[in-house]
């Protein structure tokens, strides 16, 4: 336990000050709000392992809304929510009157009065997701501002169109964790690169988030895509700024070899061309069930010339001593596993299954870090009241 | 926190008894017993927004049977069971085996053995959903004199054909904070009038919830709608007989304006005719799909004939000084908002909107005041209890 | 509370172990760690009826699995997980992305990062539910060894196509308390028969369960069933070898009647042949939907030649004194009740209604039982530690 108790002064060195916010963007958020993020992660990860209970709620619910489906992220928001005390209650928008026309304004004050924290994923529908995020936080600010709320709980972004944060969070921390330190990962570099898949719309928030997230601490990105499979211009330059801020490097290449050359980590991952997810966007809302199918032939036909975007056995030879960490925010298609051709061959994927596991370990600890540090004044105040009150887990 | 003294002071002068009975309808309770559901929902308000827990159960699960959609009434109870420390578990009738051949009386006792209450939601049939309560309260009568339970759940009507009493009690402890004190409702006029939407079905148990519960505290109600719209004619008697009882006055009118002239409150709402819902009844009952489209096509024909009943700024200019409070249970069908045509003028609920989000917000506390008062004998001992064990809510 | 002193030292005198392990098949435990589960059930039931809280728990996930439907298990997993202060989080594989090429081996750990046990109900097709479990165990033991997992969830079998064991153990639990003690039903006869019911594909796994866990005890155990509607052999092997080593006796008739004489308690259930089962299972892995109807009509077919085959008060008068105990899992198909012709009589099963009740209200308790032995080294001392902590459940 004398490990958290460094890591309790390491919080309260850092000047960050996330009470009262939601958490929507990783480029939002100031350096030490980050850092702070990741070492409350590790303090609740620490005191979970020591079998210390870190409930700091006796009340109050956590509402899910998720609006496409998720195994990892509902759990992981399940198993946060739970760890500090708080319960989930889903908000299904099939089971509620919202399509019977109640305005996101109403809704978000209904569901709200206690209520803590609101974790949503809407990642469907290019420039859709994020502005809904948005949307329910004014109204949550306009509700607690005139009253109707005794607290404004806070937003959590559980993946959105623009941006990842619980997965590339999660990711970071493990990169922490992997590489012994932050600032082990000055100077890294990490390949984060499309990769070939047999399915189509697959969202970019993945790959703009790591891009978004790893350029500010000082890592080599670099970025590599097939032409035409273009992330958000928007997200691209942030990564830009990012990393002439941090002191890194942000490259964008159209080389899958170019970017796995002397990688120390590689993430090869599909998505969707940030175009196409555009069109679709269109289509979707205009209900036009011909024009989908048309623009999933078309992109699949692409997709299918860009076969050999995937991290075989012989491309991770070519990473820093043909040993680069492979990542994945799960699940991957594996060729000849779960697809006859997909992002990565078997062996590879098989060797670094484990590793894969363990990144996906740190989200419920990253998201649990991002509630408390959003509803307590005073983080590592209240990780030394946890420690003081010292209450076993599970009892044994 | 004194406030919360006095009112336990008041809660100890109340001769009420609800332990261990079930809160169906307004009208089974005597006065004392309504005042002591308001001032415990007071109490557990002052406690929340003090941040203080007001956890009574260290387990126990808090069944929600919705036979409807619903958005706030199912966050309104999950709310109040989380407050109190007990899980809610979902009765979802698509998951279970309910429907291969289990009767109302077996379930119940399956579903109740650690459960301490039941809400239930069953509002889609005249002569239905209060009739499902009493078999469902009766099975459980059955199974705890029996010795299969250990405990006799109370179940609380989240609304039935008959009366929404969570609604009409959330309703009246926001007029009573609105007017300042249960008394200053005395003599206040209060229209509940039938107002357009365009859709069709509507239930009566708001109306016929306000009309039931607001005569009892000498309140001078009136009942507004078209002729032929009739609510089920035996609460229009209990309503009266409210009213007789408590020094109020009952008037039943065909005239919006009439209703609206001098009033202090008005709640414009739209409901279907007691006529057409029983014909509805009958029709679903016998699958008749034709016979149901044509009976919605008949009904909304004959609500179109109507639209002149709606809330509009002119009508709220003949209201006391031009200023009655308007009260909606939500959602509202807004004018030019969520419909073309609806029961209120867009600027009238924009003025009153955050007033009708308080209104809302009332509804977890009473519902937590319900389960309160069912369950434990003496709720201003347990009240006293919570403040002297005098536990944070969310540790800071 | 001086019982339950009793029922703590009865557990030490044990020689059982089931910390860390899944409960998956009676037969896989010894005679002493079945005791342990009843004792420890016994004792849960005992804490809980004296308003004890069983609470050992300050967080933590209880995955429920459930891939048919179902009421009452679901509810006892939800009533055991809440007990003792675990939160269920259902793993809805409609919801989730389960479909899309995610393997076992992957969510079992994805979901189990903050998670104690995993209830899972798999009893559609024979040769496919154990098999699933097992394949989730020891993924569970990849991530726990290989440091995903802080802790490896323990299994609990919400019934299978093999064994039902939350089912047997509750049923044995009730003829502990109903015979006053385990010892008392040395000897005693019980007829597990299937019964003619008009459905058809009722799953093994009650009789196999039933026959694989009674013959442990000395019982003398009798299942009968129509020429062709055989159990899986290799569990009636089971059950012969226990009835050997355990003192009892078990036959095997085709005659209700012959089982019903003089039996002590009579089992009556339809279930569908392993042979129908087996073929079932092809045709569904097949998609086979013609072949399914067919085989469908071929074995209400069957079925109907079977009709005789019900409990009947003539045959309930060959019992010993004409007054065995009636048991079912619920729900029962009864004649005139929930169909016209089914496995019992009406007024058989009236009489013993409460005692199934009864029966079925033993299951939250044998899950929470199974739960606590699972996760709690010494269980024992764990009761002792919650008779010291004496928190009380429900304020007063």
């Amino acid at each position: 336990m004398s490990h958290i108790k460094e890591l309790i002064r390491n919080i309260e060195d850092l000047a960050a000050n996330l009470f009262g916010k939601d958490f929507l963007l990783t480029w939002d958020k100031s350096e030490p709000e980050l850092k702070q993020v990741l070492t409350v992660a590790e303090a609740l990860e620490t005191l979970y392992r020591a079998n210390r209970s870190a409930r700091c709620f006796e009340s109050g619910l956590a509402i899910s809304n998720f609006r496409d489906q998720s195994t990892r992220t509902r759990f992981s928001f399940a198993s946060a929510a739970n760890l500090l005390g708080l319960t989930v209650q889903d908000l299904d928008e099939a089971k509620s009157q919202i399509a019977h026309g109640e305005t996101v304004r109403e809704t978000a004050n209904m569901i709200s009065f206690l209520t803590e924290v609101i974790g949503i994923r809407d990642d469907m529908y290019l420039g859709a997701g994020h502005t809904y995020m948005l949307e329910v936080a004014e109204a949550l600010d306009d509700g607690f501002q005139q009253g109707v709320l005794a607290q404004r709980p806070a937003i959590v972004n559980l993946q959105c169109d623009v941006d990842h944060p619980t997965q590339s969070m999660a990711d970071l921390l493990w990169l922490q964790e992997y590489f012994g330190g932050l600032e082990n990962l000055k100077g890294k570099k990490i390949a984060m690169t499309w990769a070939y898949s047999p399915s189509y719309g697959k969202p970019l928030s993945v790959p703009q988030g790591i891009i978004g997230l790893m350029t500010r601490f000082g890592m080599d990105v670099v970025l590599a895509h097939p032409e035409k499979y273009d992330l958000i211009p928007d997200v691209v330059e942030v990564a830009k700024k990012n990393a002439a801020d941090s002191g890194g490097r942000f490259t964008h290449v159209h080389s899958m070899d170019e970017a796995f050359q002397d990688a120390d980590i590689v993430y090869p991952k599909s998505w969707a061309p940030y175009e196409v997810m555009g069109e679709r966007t269109e289509l979707l809302k205009a209900g036009d069930r011909a024009g989908l199918a048309e623009l999933e032939q078309q992109a699949l036909a692409r997709n299918a010339e860009h076969k050999d975007w995937t991290c075989t056995e012989d491309r991770m030879k070519q990473t820093r001593d043909g040993k680069a960490l492979y990542m994945h925010c799960l699940p991957a298609d594996i060729s000849g596993v779960s697809c006859q051709e997909g992002e990565v061959e078997a062996s590879v994927f098989e060797r670094y299954r484990i590793d894969t596991y363990k990144e996906a370990s740190k989200k419920p600890f990253i998201i649990a870090a991002m509630i408390l540090t959003s509803r307590m004044q005073n983080p590592a105040a209240l990780l030394k009241g946890l420690l003081k009150r010292d209450t076993i887990r599970k009892m044994e």
